[in-house]
């Protein structure tokens, strides 16, 4: 596969809207999409066309770009009388857990230039990402067995990503791993977009179920677990993809560390701890129809599908934030 | 849903094919196909169409039962002269996972009425099956949680099952429990059988992905995990559907209970310990293509597809046999 560097999200340059990569239809499509109207704005963070905690705080300071100058007769119904406020909570509403996308949307009402706030919250993203991959790949070797779950990568983030990073700088630098990739059910972020990604940066990767994590941790193939976040409380307990604390339960009894990237802008010294962050749920047809296709399971089952899952502090090894490498968050 | 009790597997009338439901297309279609030749009865346990420790031994008790009557030039080329020990290895070469088939086989070449000896082994799993489900059942009482993995219901077996042959007898006896059930990545045995059965039988399913056992245990939901399992060594590890050792761990961690449900046959005393057991591995395209639909990982990436995975013995709360609950495996 030849390398490909994507851009995930970008303002038009018109300034009107802001376009970007739709990262459902990854890796069998590559296209563009442009955002104009609130629901547009709205739609692509609850879809999922754009995806990733810090992704989404980038493509919510775009948009509130855009919609600051967006006549009142565009913003839906109850959002009438075009306040920026309005549209501020309407947006906010579309992914309760991750913590970027309220951070960057507040951010963009305190500001005095909004165009320039948000192409600085890029920027400061990718100044972000390089100084936590430097920091990740100090924890790893060439050769090492790495274990990820859903997608911490440049898509989910602007470049390098947070728990991919150190992989991806590795692999300009030479270095190779041996990384194992979680599908990541049920919309398989990990099969598409995580596979996607190391493949283009000429890792070597395996692609596995969720339920292959205890098998290949028991054989001693995994010397490292690296996953984002979505949340962290202060006092360390975070929110990321369901199945993550999972996975920090099976590497703590199989004694292998377990990282957790979380840039500055994922922690919230508002939560205490993990019991204060809502958990988004969704739809159950994410599950009974793969990946919106075939229906699977029999009509009219429950289901259960939160999409994320908090994972205790005692069974982090380390976080890695853009100042470094903390045993614990730090106020 | 109305009630449905489905036969999984049947000798036909004249004795010349064995009648088995085709697993693979539940629970969207019910549909029965007549395997006759070798490699029809290779291809159904090959393929999953018969699937499920103790019913992949009846079927294999049948399936003998059959081909020692056909003609040497219906064998395949490997096994012309028609020896049956032949047709026998060629069979358990279908899956090296579980020890029902080679038990199964070895137990019909010994016989001296092959018909009579395939309806006693057909005969002692329902027997078996109502037993162990009857043990199962005072580990429970109404109202829990239980969560699953895999099927090892009716359709794995003959009748109510072993893991799951507790929470439908429960249910025939106006119990109820609230089921959470594994989907059970890549083949969805989980959503597409053990949600219909359970489903059928008036319980209250919940469906999750693999990665949603661990939330929904932190949360309080489960109070014990009921698993079947494939084949146990002398030492009390056990080879289940893979994800089983990864829910062992978990349910450790949380303080569950965590049982298995295995019938004497599953129960390998030539097997030491859990490493000496085969794990069967698969093509990755039951990971890639979704359920055999739709490509959702890039071409050429590397997959890691084993179909089982061992839980060592000291993660095992007990053991539910047709003789009793026990704290090890007796030889």
């Amino acid at each position: 596969m030849p390398k490909q560097i994507l851009v995930n999200i970008r303002l038009s340059e018109d300034g009107k809207s802001v376009i970007i990569l739709d990262q459902r239809l990854l890796p069998n499509q590559i296209e563009y999409i442009e955002c104009r109207t609130p629901e547009e704005m709205y739609d692509a963070i609850f879809l999922l066309k754009v995806r990733g905690a810090p992704a989404i705080g980038i493509f919510a300071a775009y948009a509130m770009c855009v919609l600051s100058q967006t006549t009142p007769s565009a913003l839906p119904p109850p959002l009438q009388g075009g306040e920026l406020r309005g549209v501020a909570d309407y947006l906010i509403s579309a992914r309760p857990t991750a913590v970027n996308l309220k951070w960057a949307v507040e951010r963009m009402l305190n500001a005095e230039d909004m165009r320039a706030e948000a192409f600085r919250i890029h920027e400061e993203d990718i100044t972000m990402c390089k100084a936590i991959s430097e920091y990740g790949l100090t924890l790893i070797k060439s050769g090492d067995g790495v274990l990820t779950h859903c997608n911490a990568g440049a898509l989910a983030t602007s470049r390098y990503g947070t728990g991919l990073g150190a992989l991806i700088l590795g692999a300009e630098q030479g270095f190779n791993y041996k990384v194992y990739v979680d599908e990541t059910r049920p919309l398989m972020q990990g099969a598409r977009i995580t596979a996607f990604e190391l493949m283009n940066a000429g890792l070597d990767v395996t692609l596995i179920c969720d339920n292959m994590a205890s098998i290949v941790m028991q054989q001693g193939k995994i010397n490292a677990v690296f996953v984002g976040c979505d949340r962290v409380a202060a006092n360390g307990d975070f929110a990321n993809k369901v199945g993550t604390s999972g996975l920090a339960v099976l590497a703590k009894h199989y004694g292998i560390p377990f990282y957790v990237f979380c840039p500055s802008s994922t922690v919230d010294m508002n939560c205490k701890n993990g019991s204060e962050i809502v958990i988004e749920e969704r739809s159950g047809e994410e599950i009974t129809d793969l990946y919106f296709n075939k229906r699977i399971a029999p009509e009219g089952v429950g289901c259960y599908n939160p999409s994320f899952d908090v994972t205790p502090a005692e069974l982090v090894t380390a976080y890695i934030t853009e100042k470094g490498i903390k045993k614990a968050i730090e106020s």
